[in-house]
């Protein structure tokens, strides 16, 4: 990544950023695009300034932005004398060469807002305040975060936070965050953007995502929300050409219009968006309110405009990532139409309960097709779920009959396909992963999920053939379902780009 | 295993098995106490033979029966000549020097009531039929399923089955069943009985709870109930001195009172239950008629009963798993008071909503408690969730403050603590986890789950610390939540044996 020239940088004419990134749609509404286009700083900026890299977060931050490759000039500010990382930090942000594109600002409470304005006056394209003790922390902090605000409503620069975790595009080799768990991985480049009020949860959900094998785009935190909220992140991700998937995670929204304007922009240009919206009980919203002084609204609402929209808004962090990463596959089924087959009859009842629950329809295959099944395999059931019984493993053409026979015969738009305790033993994977993959490859606008007991590294394998794999049958089920209800609004509902299994 | 001494076996006069098993309450209602006596021959037989066995099912059961430490002869029955592993099978079970205790059958389903006849002329005390082919299969199989049924209807043997896969009691060194796994795996002896209906969901189920460190009692699986069914298991494991925990899966039932009972039998010897009964939507009951015979019933009926009995029903079976573990661990909380502390303000509004989703109480630290934490942390949001932040990572002394004020003062039954990304930090988990260590012994009244990223090491040494530790917070609150839902019914409604905590 050092090494990776740029990404075409913000404009920087008067200190405002300016310009469409590549790649996007001319056609998309425009005062949501100058709204993405000023927030280009954030993510493509060409220098960056950390204000208090004396401090730890701003030491760390500062330390970050200038060893993780990114390629423009990294600038210390500090009052405080003494080197950081070996560099003496400039006293002011007014002795910096240059306006820096993006400035960072981990100074204590009460000195943000004046490097927010020193900022502004110089024509910085946008600022990030890291710093904490803001609403979060009572009415002192809410009166030092209206300063801010202040500043904000008066000029085109942006302003993150404060109170949030910083911003990062790691394609760009920006780093630009306190997140401690940096000093342990690499996060390196992806396609799914992070978009998150709260800083600790963006960075759960970024390791979350790199354990499942799914890397960022972007990243970015808005904490106390004073000016850049996650509508915008939303709608700068689905702008991003990087981005394929994005993934939101809000406590309140203040401005629910806008928000829905997002989200629409993310529809006009296919991007998934999977939800974590908080607050859904009286104490979750007393909680939220704590956390980050923001107002949990009226939960119905929100999941109307996410049900109008196309948004999966996921119960858990779990369920979260679990779509997200699917998402990231970018195999979106043609239909609701989903074939359950399965090794274990029990398991296929549990598949059709939570197939039914989400909105699936466990279609039965078709007659002459059962009756054939039933021929073969006279203790099958072959409706839908088709449960083969182990049996099949004791003859491999069996199987073979049977998985051609519900993929390419069955109608369905979806295939699960639980393998229990299959997984586990080495002996039965061999054949049946080539088997597995052979089908996969055969059929690629079928959306095939695999609910197994499984080792990483088969498990990888089996990802990169293009199979969904869980352990849990449910999960898998729910996800197909969540994948098929995003399919339908993103890729059936209005004309539009191919998806994938139609490529 | 091998060389441990057979348990105490069952009686053998005239054949039929009795005899009280040790540690059992002589209180217990007596017409239960016979049925489960005469199940004893299912789990601690002194001798087993296996009819068929020169099938593949029979001489897998065969080898697993010989093979791995089972006390007592092993006897292959096969009308067809040719040794089985190395032994000549006796042509018939009147061939047996004397009556086994236990006969598995693996004979087609044609043969197969005469088998289960033969057995019960020679007095055997039960049988376990594995073969597939009766009422699950149509018209022809039903009526084989019958001839079956009738022999049962006439005779004090019981028999399991028919389709299904068999019994195992790993502390005997008895794995009677057909489950091929067991070629890759050991499965030791634990304190969780699972009693499934599907064959290869109690693989499943017993692959996955291995998986999270929780080993086997019993294990029995009831397939299309023509005299055993799911009912008879519970009661039978929650007498069986070794089992802690009873793992249950129901398609169907036909006896919803004699299940009942067999409920009451387990919430009078204190063993929690958690059973995954599928068949709620119409598809799903469909889908179980294919598969057993069954009848899924009345869901309603099905939840009220386990509502009444303190039974919890889970929805998926990862949360089934997720509940049985954290059940095995033997720690109930005193009441619904729950205490979620968390490093993410986002994650803590995750916690409460589903905290409240699932019936505990967040209730507020004390306010003189919340008034000091919040003289040592401005930041932090101290009423309920907790919102340390991650600043208490900087100067332990703070996180030990919290965690002390929050545990001894904030009057808590159970606290959950959001860790994040921090388990990925070997930095910061070493001086944490010895922290977590010395609070865990301190207090060992208190249940206390973790939520966080780690590896499997780590997390072995928090669980053995007294911990319920699980990636996802919500699953941790939800089983906390299981855990105080079981430990009222079983512990605080009526005088009985102090629970954990207690004792």
């Amino acid at each position: 990544m050092p090494n990776e020239p740029p990404l075409p940088a913000a404009g920087h004419d008067s200190g405002l950023v300016s310009g469409l990134g590549p790649g996007l749609d001319p056609g998309l509404d425009s005062s949501a695009e100058s709204d993405s286009d000023s927030l280009r700083a954030l993510f493509r900026p060409r220098s960056v300034a950390v204000v208090g890299a004396s401090r730890e977060i701003g030491e760390r931050i500062f330390r970050y932005l200038r060893d993780r490759g990114f390629p423009g000039p990294v600038y210390p500010v500090s009052a405080s004398p003494g080197p950081v990382h070996g560099e003496e930090p400039l006293p002011s942000l007014g002795d910096l060469p240059s306006p820096a594109d993006l400035v960072f600002v981990a100074a204590p409470a009460r000195d943000a807002a004046d490097a927010v304005r020193a900022a502004d006056d110089l024509g910085c394209g946008a600022c990030v305040v890291v710093s904490s003790g803001f609403a979060e922390s009572g009415p002192e902090g809410e009166a030092l975060q209206e300063r801010i605000e202040a500043i904000a409503r008066d000029t085109d620069m942006r302003v993150v936070g404060p109170n949030c975790m910083g911003v990062m595009n790691p394609r760009l080799g920006l780093f630009g965050t306190s997140m401690s768990a940096l000093d342990e991985i690499e996060l390196p480049a992806g396609n799914v953007a992070v978009i998150s009020q709260s800083g600790a949860f963006g960075t759960h959900a970024a390791l979350l995502l790199r354990d499942r094998g799914h890397d960022l785009s972007l990243w970015c935190t808005t904490g106390n929300e004073c000016d850049v909220d996650v509508a915008d992140g939303i709608a700068c991700a689905a702008r991003d050409e990087d981005t394929e998937v994005i993934v939101a995670y809000l406590e309140g929204c203040r401005d629910l219009e806008k928000l829905e304007a997002a989200l629409a922009v993310a529809a006009e240009t296919r991007k998934p968006i999977v939800v974590l919206k908080t607050g859904r009980s009286a104490a979750g919203a007393a909680a939220a309110r704590a956390h980050t002084a923001a107002d949990a609204g009226d939960d119905t609402s929100f999941s109307e405009m996410f049900e109008r929209c196309g948004v999966h808004r996921a119960r858990t962090i779990e369920e979260l990532i679990d779509v997200a990463g699917a998402c990231a596959a970018d195999a979106f089924p043609n239909g609701r139409r989903a074939g359950l087959l399965t090794i274990s009859g029990g398991v296929g009842v549990v598949m059709t309960d939570a197939a039914v629950r989400a909105g699936l329809e466990v279609a039965p295959m078709p007659v002459p097709v059962q009756s054939e099944i039933k021929a073969l395999l006279p203790f099958a059931s072959a409706r839908n779920p088709i449960d083969c019984t182990a049996q099949v493993f004791d003859d491999w053409s069996l199987f073979d009959h049977l998985l051609d026979a519900v993929v390419r015969r069955g109608g369905y738009d979806s295939i699960v396909l639980f393998l229990a305790t299959v997984g586990a033993d080495p002996a039965m994977m061999e054949p049946l992963m080539s088997r597995l993959e052979k089908v996969r490859a055969a059929h690629p606008d079928r959306v095939m999920a695999l609910s197994l007991i499984i080792d990483g590294e088969r498990r990888s394998r089996l990802e990169r053939a293009g199979f969904l794999v869980f352990e849990d049958p449910t999960r898998a089920v729910n996800t197909v379902a969540a994948l098929s209800h995003i399919g339908d609004h993103l890729f059936r509902r209005r004309p539009g780009p191919a998806r994938a299994g139609e490529k």
